[in-house]
């Protein structure tokens, strides 16, 4: 049961369609970050998203990203599974892991970030706005995560309901699926059920 | 000395000048959340965001947030200094205390926001777009601290240049004063010192 009175969605889909003049910002900053052109795929962005998520033991949001990245990424929900348990022994490429591990610490404290972690992904070939968007993405899931779970939105449980979704994420991009009047519609359906 | 090749500003100046994509909805959310009309007074919402940027230890953050909170405060740096210190003492509303624990609890995580702590704001006359808005500051400040520290950002010590800073901001907005050609000339002024 959510803190506060919001429309019946799952996760920070209720307080998007509670509050249009932040989510036009939130919906605006994750779409440049996860979706636009990048030197980094959309599943390595969403694959550090969802590790972020999961640091921060947010449910839905770790769901969503997951099955997000793991749309981007074939299907491979295992892939996803073993980057959120121990990336390092993960199949991706060693920048990731690089840049994961700079993930990791701005997720505890920006400042626990080392001029060796920043090296260490730098000679594994990560630009210079990879590593910025890499510290911007793991701060902004702090925010994300934070957002959902300090409002008590509800969070399903079954993993179709992310898997679905998921998909219409990675085909559809952010901005579309979370128009002000996508949202509302749901929030009438959902209501009238 | 920045972990990335960033333009010579001070805090999240420096990250905002080299990425412009993401400035814009940073900007737009801080703008939303701090500076447009709300029932709490621009001076509240300024003393959460420094409170959390004081929790997450921002040092540039926790300097520009409390400046701007004292400029819209009649210059009352004292208050701001006993909000970050024990808001429990200070001279602000029940509803304000009720809300900052709120934001200390987003803090640490979401999760920790209790029904209880959520009445107690409600039994002080907070609505439930304040607590929404409290909700969501507190957040996004997890982020532009994470950002700003993530990066390694010069901060600045010397507290007449917050001060000074600080009074523009709260004249002036923050969309006005980060404005992609006012960052981009304050940063060629600094290339050319």
């Amino acid at each position: 049961m959510p803190h506060i009175n919001l429309p019946n969605l799952p996760g920070i889909r209720g307080p998007m369609a509670f509050r249009p003049e932040s989510s036009k910002p939130l919906n605006e900053l994750v779409d440049v970050l996860l979706r636009q052109p990048n030197s980094l795929t959309q599943g390595e962005r969403e694959l550090i998203a969802t590790y972020v998520s999961s640091l921060n033991t947010c449910h839905y949001c770790q769901s969503i990203h997951g099955a997000i990245a793991a749309a981007h990424l074939d299907g491979d929900e295992a892939l996803v599974a073993c980057v959120k348990q121990d990336f390092h022994s993960a199949a991706i490429t060693p920048k990731l892991k690089a840049l994961l591990t700079i993930a990791g610490k701005v997720q505890q404290d920006g400042k626990k970030v080392t001029t060796g972690d920043v090296q260490a992904a730098r000679s594994e070939g990560a630009t210079d706005l990879e590593i910025h968007d890499t510290v911007l993405i793991a701060a902004a899931f702090c925010m994300y995560n934070r957002y959902v779970d300090g409002l008590a939105t509800v969070q399903p449980e079954d993993p179709a309901l992310y898997r679905e979704r998921g998909k219409m994420v990675a085909r559809d991009g952010y901005v579309a699926v979370n128009l002000p009047n996508v949202i509302h519609a749901e929030a009438a359906e959902m209501a009238a059920k």
